[in-house]
C-alpha cells in the first residue's frame, strides 16, 4: 500500500514552503533541492493552487508561497485532494467492478473504514505540526516503527 | 492510495474457500468466477500457503481448502503478508531514499500513524466477519460513505 509519489511531492512542496516564508521560492529551487522532474512538480503546484494552500506571484522577480497560515493547511484534506482515489479493492470502482462478490460482501465496508481511520489521524495534523521540530512533534512521529514491513517482492504486476 | 490487486485477489481466494469448505476448490474454479489469470492467481496461493491459511491437497482429486477456521484467519496478518510494503514515502524505504529532509522530518512519523491505524482496524476483522451476512456484519460494514473520492486523473506518472 503507497500513497502516489504526487502526494509526496506535494507534501514537501508545502513543507519547504513553510520552511522558507520570508521569500518567493520558484519551482526550480524546489526540483533542485529533491531532484524532482520540474514538469511534474508543476503539476502538483498547481493542484495545490486549485486547493488554496500555494499562492503564484507572477513576474520577473515571481515565485510561490503558501496561501494559507501553516496552522490552517490540514494534511488530510491535501491527501484527499492529489491522491487520485482511496481504491483498496476492484469494488471502489464503480465503473470497472466486477466482482461477483460484491452483492453479499463485507470487505468493502470493512477496508473503507480502515481508509477512513488512516485518513482521520492526517485530518489531526497540519502543516504547522509538520514543521516543528523536537519536543513539539505530534504524538506520531515515532509510531513508525510499529508497521511490519515485508519483503514479498513487488515483481508481479500488481 | 490503493492495496495491490495481489491483496485483493488473496482476499477474494479466502473467502471463496470460507464459502465451500465442504468441498475443494481448484484454483482454475477461482480463476474462472473472477475472471483472473490462473498463473497470477497460482502466486497468490503460494503466498497464503506460506501464511498457513490455505492447505493444498496434492493428487488427481486434489485442490484448495483452508487451513485454519475462519474465526482463526486475521485479515490484517494477510494484508501484512500480501502487500509488498507500506512505503508512504520515498523516506519510507531506506535503500532508495534519497529526500534531504529526512533527519529534520516528521512527515514520517505522521503517515506511520495513520498506516498504524488503517492496519488496527483490520486486526480486528477475521475471515468468519467478511463471510457473515446481515446483521452480523462487523460495524465497519457501512463506513465507505463517509471516504471522498476525487477525479483527478490517474495519468500522471505517479
Amino acid at each position: 500500500m503507497r500513497l502516489t509519489t504526487y502526494t509526496d511531492y506535494a507534501l514537501r512542496t508545502l513543507m519547504y514552503l513553510a520552511a522558507n516564508r520570508d521569500r518567493l521560492v520558484t519551482i526550480q529551487d524546489i526540483a533542485d533541492l529533491h531532484g524532482i522532474a520540474k514538469n511534474h512538480l508543476t503539476k502538483v503546484v498547481h493542484q495545490l493552487g486549485l486547493l488554496g494552500v500555494v499562492e503564484t506571484v507572477r513576474g520577473r522577480n515571481g515565485g510561490l508561497r503558501l496561501g494559507k497560515e501553516p496552522a490552517q493547511i490540514n494534511i488530510g484534506q491535501v491527501v484527499r485532494s492529489t491522491e487520485p482515489d482511496f481504491f483498496m479493492a476492484e469494488c471502489f470502482d464503480r465503473d470497472r467492478n466486477e466482482c461477483v462478490l460484491s452483492s453479499a460482501c463485507v470487505l468493502k465496508g470493512v477496508l473503507g473504514t480502515a481508509t477512513a481511520a488512516y485518513l482521520a489521524v492526517l485530518d489531526d495534523v497540519t502543516l504547522e505540526n509538520l514543521i516543528k521540530k523536537g519536543s513539539d512533534r505530534p504524538s506520531g512521529s515515532v509510531a513508525v516503527k510499529s508497521i511490519r514491513v515485508h519483503s514479498r517482492p513487488r515483481s508481479q504486476k500488481e
